[in-house]
C-alpha cells in the first residue's frame, strides 16, 4: 500500500481512515507491533551473540589445555552445548518459568504448548513482550554458558561420561530451578536480589558447581609438588585470545539482551548504555592484569591479560545498565584484580582449575553482584542473601552428584590415560597429530 | 520532530493533520515502511552470519586436511567465495529470477540496472518486500556455500585452476538455473516441491558436484589399501571444532534470513521458531553422533560429532518452520546417525571425500528434503521429484564439465606434488613452516 | 494495546483519539520513534561487528609472525584495544566531536554527560538521530581499528610499553583531532573532502602512524642482507585466513554503520547497497591478487590475496555507497594489484612491515580516497588536499612522538630477545610451547 501523496489539512482528515481501513481491520499496524517486533529480534540477534559464546569458551580452553587434551576439550564443549539445548527443552525451561508457561501439561516431549503456531496472529501475541520461541532460544544460551564454565575448570583429568551426566542435571535441573529464583519471579526476587544479566545467576552458579567438581576429582597429577605449583602452560594462546575476543563478542548479547525490550527509546537507549559499560568493564580487566602482572611479576602475563578482560565482563554483568563509564571502568578494574590474585590463591589451596574459571566466573562472579549494591539497584543485604543461596545450593547440591558420579562411574580417567593425554586414551585420535609428535 | 506532549481530546484531533503534514506529504510513516526496513534488515543480518560460514567452511576443511595441504585449502576456500561473489553478481542473479528483475537488460557488466539508486525514493521501493540490494547480497551468500562444499570433498589432490573454473561455472551458471527451478518460481515449485532454506537446492547441489568431481579425480594415493581404509587424520581439530561452530552460527542465518519477511508478527516469531529448531536440529545431530561412535567403537570420535551437528543442520534446512522441536530433534537426529553411517559406506566405494561433505551435504541433505513431507509441507511424491531432478541435473552437467576440465587442462597434481603436499608444490609456502617441518 | 478491530470509517475517527490517548499523551508513538530504535540498532548491530574486527587483526597478526612473537602480537593486540576504549572515552570522543557534546565539561573522568540517563524518556531523546551511548560504542571501535594497524606493521621488535603509550596517544588525540575535521564537522569536510567510512581518517591514519614508526624502529634483524629480502614467514596461515575473513565481516559494520542512520527507505537500501559493494570490493581484491601472483611469480601467494581482499576493503571504504557493483570491482581490484606492487617496493626502500599494512591500509587508502572522486562524490583536488593533510599531520607527529619515546624509554628490543623471541624475554611464555620447540 503506498500513502496517499498530495495532502491538504483536509485532504490529511479525510484520508485517515482510508489508511486505517486499508491496514485490513483485523490486523495492528506496525505502531502497534513494532515493539515486538524489535524485542523479539532482540532476543534473536542476542541469542546468536550468546551462542557464539560456545565458540568463545571452546577455544579458550582448547588453547589453555595441553595438546594431549585439546580432542577431548573440544569434545566436551560441543557435546555439553547440545545436551544443554536438549536438557533445557526438556524439562528446564518450564521448571524455570512455569508461571509464564503454565500451558504447558508437563516435562513431556512433543508437549512444548508454549512454542508459538506458524503464521501467528497479532491478535494472539503477547505484543507487549515478544515471540516466546525467540525467548526460549535466547535463555538457552544462557544455561549453555553456566555448563562450559564447568568443563574448563575440570579439563585434562575428568572422565568424558560422568561430565555429561553432570551437565545434563546441571543444565535441565539444578540451573533453572535456582534460576527462577530470580528471574522467574521467585522469592529472592521478590527479597530485592538484583542480578540483571547472570554475574550470580550464570556465572557464580557454573563457578560453584565446577569448585565442587574439582574438589572431588583432585589435582591434575605433578600439578602440586614439594608444595610449589608446577606450571602446566596452554598449548595454544592463539585460540584462547580467539576464544577471549569471541566471549566478549557474546557479552554484548549476554548483557544487552538481558534488557529483555527494545522497542522504546528508553529501550533500546539502555541497550546502548550497556553495550558501552559492558565494554569499558572488559577493557578495564584487561588493563588491571596487564598493569599488575607487569609491576608483580615484571613480566606481563598473557593469560592474566584474557581472564582479567573476563572478570572485567563478569563483574559487570549483575548491573551493566545503572553504572556510569567511569563507574564500569572500576567494577571492571577490580576484577581484573581479584583474577590476578585469585590464580594463585586456588592453587594455595590445591584447587587445580585448569583455565581460571573459579576467579572469573566465581569470585568475579561475587564481586559483580555486590557492586550492585554500590550503584542502588539493591541493597548489600540482598545481594549478600542471594549470592550465599546461590553459593549454598549450588555447591551442595553439586557436591553430593560429583561424590554419587564418583561412587558409581567413576569420574577420573586412570593415571596412564592421564599421563599419556585424554585424546588417545578416551577418543583415540589428537587435536594436533602433527603438531606435538615425538 | 517532537510530538505534541500536552493533547487533550481535541488537541489530538487538531494536532493530526499537523502530524502527517509535518512528515513531509510525499513520504509515507514508518508504519507503512516498518516492513519494508525490517525485513531489508533480515537480508543484512542474515546475510553477514551466511558470509560468515565461509571463515567457517575454510576453517572445517583447513582443519581436516593434512598440514601439507592447508594453505592450499585456505587458497581455494577465499578464492572461490569471491568467484562465486562475482559470477553470481555477473551471470547468476539474473539467471535465477529473471522474471523479478527483467528491467536487467542482460548479463552484461556493470548493467546491473536491479540495484536501487543511492537514496531511494519510499515510493519507489518494493515496500511489500525489501531492497534488492539487500536480497542479492543475502542470495549471494548461499552461492558461495554450495561451493564451499565441493572444495572440501576434492582436497589434498586437485589443482588450483581447474577447480576454481569448476567454481564460477557451478556459481554463475548450474547453481542459479537449478536454484530458479524451486526459488525463481520455476517448474519444482509449481509442482509442489519444497525446500525452505536449501536442503536440496544448496546442499544437495553441493554434494552431488562433489560426488561427480571425487568420481573423476579418484580417492588420495594411499587412502586405500590391500581393502582396508588407511585414515588420514586431519592436522588441527581445533579448527575443524571452529569452523563448525561458525557454521551453527551462520545457519541462523542461512534458515532464519529464508523466512524472507520480518516485518509482522507472524514471520518474526517464525523466525523465532525456525531459530529454536535449526539450533535444536544440530544439536541433536551431534549427540546422536556422540552416542553412536561410542556404542559402535567404544569411543568418541570428535569428528564424526561435528559432522554430525553440521548433517543435522542440512537435514532441518528444508524445513526449519513447520516442525515442533521434537519433531526437529529427530529430523537432526537422523541427520546425525546418517554420518556415521555414511562415512564408511563412502570409503567402501572408495570414494575419498576428505571432510565427509557428501555425508553432510548429499545424503542428509536428501534426508531433509523428505522429511519435509513428514511436516505436511509436501507430499513425498513432489520431494521425491525433485531430489532426483536436481541429482541428475547437478550431477550429469558437473560430471561433464569434471571431465572435460581433465581432459583439457588436467584436474589431478602429479603424484610428486601430492606426496610432498600441494602447499610447496603449488603455491611454493607452509600454513605452519615452524610446527610440521622435520 | 490492541487495535481496534471493526471500524467504519466514522469509528476509525472516533478511534483516532482515543488511540492517541491511549498511548500516554506524553509518549510519542512507533511511528515517531522508529528511525531513532533503526538507527540505534544499526550501531549497536554495526558497532559489535567492528568490534569482532580487534579479533580479525589479532588473528592476522599473529598468524603472519613468527612463533616466538605470537603471544607478544597477541597482548599488543587485546591491550591496544583496551587502551583505545579507556582513551577514547576519558578524551578522545570530546576532542572529536566537541560541538555535539558540548554539555560535557571536560575531559574528567565520571563527568560523562553525554551519556544518556538510564530509561531516557522519549521527549528528551534526539529522536531524528540515536542514542549517544550507541553513537559512542561505534565509534570507539572504529578508533581500536586505527591502532590495530600499527601494531602489525611494528611486530617482532617493538618494545610492550613504548607501543602502548604511542596507542593511548593516537587513540586519545592524534586520531580524534584529524578525524574531527572531517566527521566533527571540522575543515576539511567544509572544504569537500569527502571520506565516507574512513579509507582516509581511519586506514591512512593508521597507515602513517605505522610508517613512522617502522622508519624510526628500523628492519627486523636478518630481514635485509646483502641487497636482498629474506622471508620470514608467517607461522599459522590458518589464523592468518580467519582474521581476514572476520575482517571481511566486521567490514560489513565499518562500513554499513558509516551511513549513520537506517530508519528510512533510503537509508536502509543505501546500507544494503554498501554490504554488496564492499563485498565486491574485497573479492575483487583477493582475484587480482590471486592472478596477479599467479602471472607474476607463477605461484599463488596466499597471504598476498589475503592481503589483496583488505586491500580491496580499504579502498572501498572511502565511499561504498555511490558505485555501481561494477565500479566497486574496478575499486576493489585496483587495491589487490596495489598491494601485488607495494610489498615489494617498501622491501625495496628497507621499509620492514611485518605484515603488509603499510600497502593494504595507507597506500589502498589512498587509492580508495582519489577513486570517490570518480564517482563524483568530491573533487580531486578536495580529495587530494585531505589526503595529503592527513598524511602530514599523522606523520609528523607520529615521527615525533616514536623519537621521543625512542629518546625516553627505548623502542626496540634487545638484540637477543628479538633473536630468541619476544614471548621469552619480555611475556616468559610461548604461545605454542609444544609445536615451536626445539
Amino acid at each position: 500500500m503506498k500513502f496517499v501523496k498530495t495532502l491538504s489539512v483536509a485532504g490529511a482528515l479525510a484520508a485517515l481512515p482510508t489508511f486505517a481501513l486499508a491496514q485490513d481491520a483485523a490486523a495492528p499496524g506496525f505502531d502497534e507491533i513494532g515493539p515486538y517486533i524489535m524485542t523479539t529480534l532482540l532476543f534473536l540477534v542476542a541469542g546468536f551473540l550468546v551462542f557464539f559464546m560456545a565458540a568463545g569458551f571452546a577455544m579458550l580452553e582448547a588453547g589453555l589445555v595441553r595438546g594431549k587434551n585439546v580432542a577431548m576439550q573440544l569434545t566436551k564443549n560441543i557435546a555439553l552445548f547440545s545436551i544443554a539445548a536438549i536438557m533445557y527443552w526438556l524439562v528446564g525451561f518450564n521448571l524455570m518459568y512455569p508461571g509464564d508457561f503454565n500451558g504447558y501439561i508437563g516435562p513431556i516431549m512433543g508437549t512444548t504448548t508454549w512454542l508459538e503456531p506458524v503464521g501467528l496472529d497479532a491478535a494472539d501475541a503477547a505484543l507487549d513482550y515478544a515471540s516466546v520461541a525467540s525467548d526460549f532460544f535466547f535463555q538457552l544460551m544462557f544455561v549453555a554458558a553456566t555448563a562450559s564454565i564447568v568443563s574448563g575448570a575440570l579439563a585434562e583429568r575428568i572422565k568424558l561420561w560422568p561430565f555429561l551426566v553432570f551437565v545434563a542435571i546441571l543444565t535441565g535441573i539444578m540451573y533453572p530451578i535456582s534460576g527462577s529464583w530470580q528471574w522467574g519471579g521467585g522469592f529472592l526476587s521478590e527479597l530485592g536480589f538484583s542480578d540483571f544479566a547472570g554475574s550470580t545467576v550464570v556465572h557464580s552458579v557454573g563457578g560453584w558447581a565446577a569448585l565442587a567438581g574439582a574438589i572431588v576429582l583432585g589435582p591434575r597429577i605433578g600439578k602440586y609438588k614439594d608444595g610449589k605449583t608446577v606450571p602446566m602452560p596452554g598449548s595454544n594462546l592463539a585460540l584462547a585470545t580467539l576464544g577471549t575476543f569471541i566471549l566478549w563478542l557474546g557479552w554484548f548479547g549476554f548483557n544487552g539482551g538481558s534488557q529483555l525490550a527494545a522497542g522504546t527509546v528508553g529501550d533500546i537507549t539502555d541497550i546502548g548504555r550497556i553495550f558501552a559499560n559492558t565494554n569499558m568493564a572488559a577493557a578495564a580487566g584487561s588493563i588491571a592484569a596487564l598493569v599488575l602482572t607487569q609491576i608483580m611479576y615484571k613480566k606481563v602475563d598473557l593469560t592474566m591479560v584474557l581472564n582479567g578482560a573476563l572478570a572485567g565482563l563478569v563483574s559487570i554483568t549483575a548491573e551493566p545498565l545503572a553504572p556510569s563509564l567511569f563507574g564500569s571502568l572500576l567494577i571492571g578494574g577490580v576484577g581484573g584484580v581479584i583474577v590476578v590474585f585469585a590464580v594463585p590463591m586456588l592453587d594455595k589451596f590445591k584447587i587445580d582449575d585448569v583455565v581460571g574459571a573459579i576467579p572469573v566466573h566465581l569470585i568475579a562472579g561475587i564481586w559483580g553482584t555486590l557492586a550492585v549494591a554500590f550503584s542502588g539497584s539493591a541493597t548489600i543485604t540482598a545481594q549478600l542473601t542471594g549470592i550465599v543461596v546461590y553459593g549454598a545450593f549450588t555447591f551442595v547440591v553439586s557436591l553430593v552428584i560429583w561424590l554419587i558420579l564418583k561412587a558409581v562411574l567413576g569420574i577420573r580417567v586412570s593415571e596412564e590415560a592421564e599421563i599419556n593425554g585424554l585424546d588417545m586414551a578416551e577418543l583415540g585420535m589428537e587435536a594436533y597429530p602433527e603438531f606435538t609428535k615425538g
